[in-house]
């Protein structure tokens, strides 16, 4: 909890930076370990950069696999695709390469028309997009057992588009550092607008929104009340929430969904200095609303960019990621210790049924894990 | 994550309890090691079951306290109080013994006046209350350097309540593990109310909703771009949002701000089958509104007791809090392990500035955390 809060950075200036690249060679050298036989990643890497889709793909499949090689192969990758991006951003200070778009949005919102559309948009204007869809419940949830070509056939013929079909399981700690990976990778390919949406249910919401530059709810016209499926909170994080489905017998219902959220987010507490979170009305269908859509993105993009909070938010959501990659790490570890899995049951019987405190209870169990760790370390 | 979400409990039935005890008579004596020489601790535990003050005072220092053998005494202490209230409440099976009520509110709202009407209220209908704060940031808010006999005058001097100073120092993982066990010390102490009130800023106020039965948020009249202070998402976990200072002049105001959030609630995602979140406008000055919001309290604790909500609710909190618990615990260590300390500045900076990825950061960590870890266990 504490780490999500607190944050203080350092200005980055010429000096201490080039003190930084002194330490760090070495440092990254002891990190990846022995990387002498990774030729093949050389060259997968300079494919990736010439924009060649395959080698993205490739690229992809490597940060996704859990085998501990290949993970110190995409490890070795991320570096390199890093230090490239560190350099051309050199030349663009007015803005940041990349524009990371997050969506959200219950069942029945629409997305994958939405993104279909708005997705034909941006190419259409010029720009390269890559859709990544964040589902760490892709077995139980119907939306990619459709299969991405289904749900977005035009935009997944597109030249300038790369959709990425969900990871296929996992758990939402390794899904969302796959996904963290991805738009790396796909910002080294060259695609300048990143679509990160949820196709499942849960925290991955919330995840999404820590990974991108702006976070739009997609929502139908539909009130709280007959709203299901919306997690709790997360219109208090979304910078826009788009109302789709605002095309004919539904156009009186959208506007005053419309009028309901905007006086609603009111009483959210604001998050930003120089941007109050819109509330638009488009329709997929008729295609009405995407241009003046893409104008408030970028209206946000231009704004939060020139405060300096585009950058930060990037800064901390990385320190955020490191975080939460440890905590999921170390709690999975604690939960496949073969001591503690065979004791919770009971532990939590006990406390659920008012004989222990869980403060014994938690006690008892991590004696168990701190004088039982002997046991192999795993995939590290 | 995935422990505050996703819960399943099997109905309480006679005979599996029955069962259940035989298994844990000789796992409480392991769990608590040799407790031969507590014979003080069952003397205070007669005591406090009496409704002696002192005793209640002293058995939540030794909760407080963290020093080691003290610590296994409080659990001591707090097994046998629990086994205590399971046998009292055999003989009342329509209501739990006790209400827990959580309070929260930004500074400006009134919360110490509210709580001196509203607690002299409850006395003065022959109730028990105690007040019990969470403060993890008490050394930097006002709130509690007032001291509680400033705050609450005439309530301090009331026999039938019962007011604890916040915790003077300690994390938030600290400080809601000893005001977990505080409630249970109360319960035990004779206390059917007990008021859990955040003092703090921070993530208390969340924490605070975890441990109490209905969660009620304290505001001044003032709409959301006017409110300082108040946390983000805190509204939607309210059950009952209280509008204080609804008078004189600040009248109209309260009633605007009261039907704003009426209207601001229907937008959150409903909790319970039973309830649906009120706003209710009070004056603790003229002390206006306080027996319909008891009334509102009561009807909420009647239906959602009938529901069967109020017991799942509870069991919810303890599997939660025992998890939140471990996550602390292997989470401390690991920020206090000596190779994590010295090198975290340096990868915090090296993911911050782009240079390498959090996931490979945090594996580099963890590697050192786990291949040194000799280190001598503390506070086990």
């Amino acid at each position: 909890m504490k780490h999500e809060s607190s944050f203080t950075y350092a200005k980055e200036d010429e000096v201490s930076n080039k003190k930084n690249v002194n330490y760090q060679l070495p440092l990254f050298e002891k990190m990846l370990g022995n990387t002498e036989n990774f030729q093949d990643i050389s060259e997968l890497f300079k494919m990736l950069i010439t924009k060649d889709r395959a080698s993205l793909a490739k690229a992809i499949t490597l940060v996704e696999s859990t085998h501990p090689q290949k993970q110190k192969k995409s490890q070795f990758l991320l570096t390199k695709v890093l230090k490239h991006l560190k350099e051309e951003n050199q030349h663009s200070i007015k803005a940041p390469q990349s524009f990371r778009i997050g969506l959200s949005g219950p069942p029945g919102s629409g997305k994958s028309t939405f993104i279909e559309v708005f997705g034909k948009y941006l190419t259409g204007k010029g720009h390269r997009v890559a859709v990544l869809a964040v589902d760490p419940s892709s077995s139980t949830s119907g939306g990619s057992l459709l299969g991405d070509k289904t749900r977005m056939p035009e935009l997944s013929r597109d030249l300038s588009a790369y959709i990425r079909p969900s990871p296929s399981s996992g758990t939402l700690g390794g899904v969302t550092r796959t996904t963290n990976e991805a738009i790396v990778l796909c910002e080294g390919g060259g695609y300048d607008i990143i679509l990160v949406e949820t196709v499942g249910v849960g925290q991955s919401e919330f995840a999404v929104a820590d990974m991108v530059d702006i976070f739009c709810l997609l929502l139908p016209p539909a009130g709280g009340d007959e709203l299901q499926g919306i997690k709790k909170g997360i219109v208090e994080v979304a910078d826009v929430v788009i109302i789709n489905k605002c095309d004919g017998d539904l156009m009186p219902a959208a506007r005053r969904i419309q009028a309901e959220y905007t006086s609603a987010l009111k009483f959210m507490r604001p998050r930003s200095r120089v941007w109050r979170p819109k509330v638009t009305c488009i329709s997929s269908l008729e295609k009405n609303g995407i241009p003046e859509l893409w104008n408030t993105l970028q209206d946000f993009q231009r704004s939060s960019f020139a405060a300096g909070e585009l950058i930060s938010r990037r800064e901390r959501q990385l320190k955020l990621w490191l975080w939460n990659h440890i905590r999921d790490h170390i709690m999975g570890r604690f939960e496949k210790h073969s001591t503690v899995k065979s004791l919770m049951p009971m532990m939590e019987e006990l406390v659920v049924k008012g004989h222990v405190t869980p403060g014994l209870a938690a006690d008892y169990l991590l004696r168990q894990f701190i004088t039982n760790s002997g046991e192999k370390v795993e995939s590290l």
